[in-house]
């Protein structure tokens, strides 16, 4: 189910205008990891509420790729946006103590908290919003870091598949080096969403498609649309296993309603 | 709005042995303070699947007051739980390099983020969930970190006012020393909650009960109930201003549906 690209990409710019205006704040923080995803979600911003009102924080740990410096620093100087670089290495080397010896998921994830953790700490100091910049791709196969990379204040970019953005990429004039390299969360060297997934995005959005736009639940017509039953099997396991990443805690119910979003009170 | 305090409490045992189920793995980790929230969440998890499925963490900022650990180990020892203390001093540290300066919200939030990732950092490790220690009026209130201890795999005392965990601490036998002290996020000393909140938890509980379960929504009535316009007045504002915390991020709705919880696929 395809959509209409710029007219969805308008949608979403003005989803960033309008939510900056309703908290009152000042602006967005976004945590630029060098990857198409930051980049796209900042470059909205930018085109929504303009390079003055968003801040790049680049936070690498010691193992993070060079190239992913130099690419969100490309993106910096070419969209004109403040930025400052935290290095994560002392928060997460104080907490392992034997680097070494740490599970690269595990790490992984602190990783992602510790990120998002330094974003709610600038955006509170800078009376800023934090930017989201997860896509519906990684969203809906739990590709994320639950309280990590998938929290934020408002996500402009949540609806678009992985290959969506690529195509957003383009149209947005994000650095050709960004749009072109293999996506990676920048865990250990070499390491690809795609060979960790072990389908390609292109696969997978097509078959997300199918099965979430547009409803289609029978094994032999998604089969009839040349998709490989393996991968099928495979998304429908990731989509089901990481459904509460997608979810606040559960609390249990012990007779009370639900707290309502917000209370009017007649004088 | 009184409910049965022990029925309830016995909904709540069977949510967290029914959840433990559902998810396959092998116990709770739960973030200890020392205070009387998550000495109930625990010591109901105690009772729910025993005391060897359930594993403390006290995290102690250098500030923290050295009651809030002693408390806690009365705790684990009387319950006869597995415990473990992590300074967090090291990490807090790294980032903020000039401790002196900081502002005190801002810092409190970043151990609160702190905490949530070591606490699921170790569930990872030990295949565990992370154990909820959210209250009612703080949840009502949104007086939580956002992503920070408001964040859990599942919560079992989310319901539940805060003067009802004082009678269900009596219940289940927690410690004195933990059910009499002033309740405080214990950021520094001689913090309280009900200085900060500016009015005491037994005013506030019967105020949100009026509002929140019983549905009164007029001014002249629920001053009719003796409270203090000033005081219902100061609820409304946090409970509409902090709305955001008990919800996920918005996503810009580029005209979508959402992704299902789970999918089923007809072989």
């Amino acid at each position: 189910m395809k959509i209409d690209i710029e007219q969805a990409v308008n949608i979403s710019k003005k989803f960033i205008t309008n939510k900056l205006l309703e908290s009152g704040l000042d602006g967005y923080v976004v945590g630029m990891s060098g990857g198409i995803d930051s980049a796209v979600s900042a470059a909205l911003a930018v085109n929504a509420v303009g390079a003055e009102k968003v801040y790049a924080v680049l936070m690498p740990y010691k193992s993070s790729s060079k190239d992913s410096v130099d690419d969100a620093m490309e993106f910096v100087e070419k969209f004109g946006v403040k930025s400052e670089k935290i290095e994560i290495t002392p928060m997460i080397d104080a907490y392992y103590k034997d680097t070494s010896q740490i599970n690269k998921v595990r790490a992984g994830n602190k990783m992602a908290r510790e990120r998002m953790s330094i974003l709610f700490d600038l955006s509170q100091n800078m009376n800023y919003l934090v930017l989201g910049t997860g896509n519906r791709t990684e969203i809906a196969l739990g590709y994320t870091t639950w309280f990590g990379d998938s929290a934020c204040s408002i996500n402009p970019i949540g609806q678009f598949y992985k290959t969506e953005i690529r195509q957003i990429a383009k149209i947005l004039g994000i650095p050709e080096s960004i749009i072109n390299k293999a996506p990676s969360a920048d865990l250990w060297e070499g390491q690809t969403d795609e060979n960790e997934i072990g389908i390609k995005y292109e696969q997978i959005d097509k078959l997300l498609m199918k099965i979430i736009d547009e409803n289609i639940s029978s094994m032999p017509e998604l089969i009839s649309h040349g998709f490989d039953k393996t991968d099928i099997d495979h998304l429908i396991s990731l989509i089901n296993r990481y459904s509460f990443k997608r979810d606040l805690p559960e609390i249990s119910q012990i007779g009370r309603k639900n707290i309502p979003k917000t209370i009017e009170i007649k004088e």
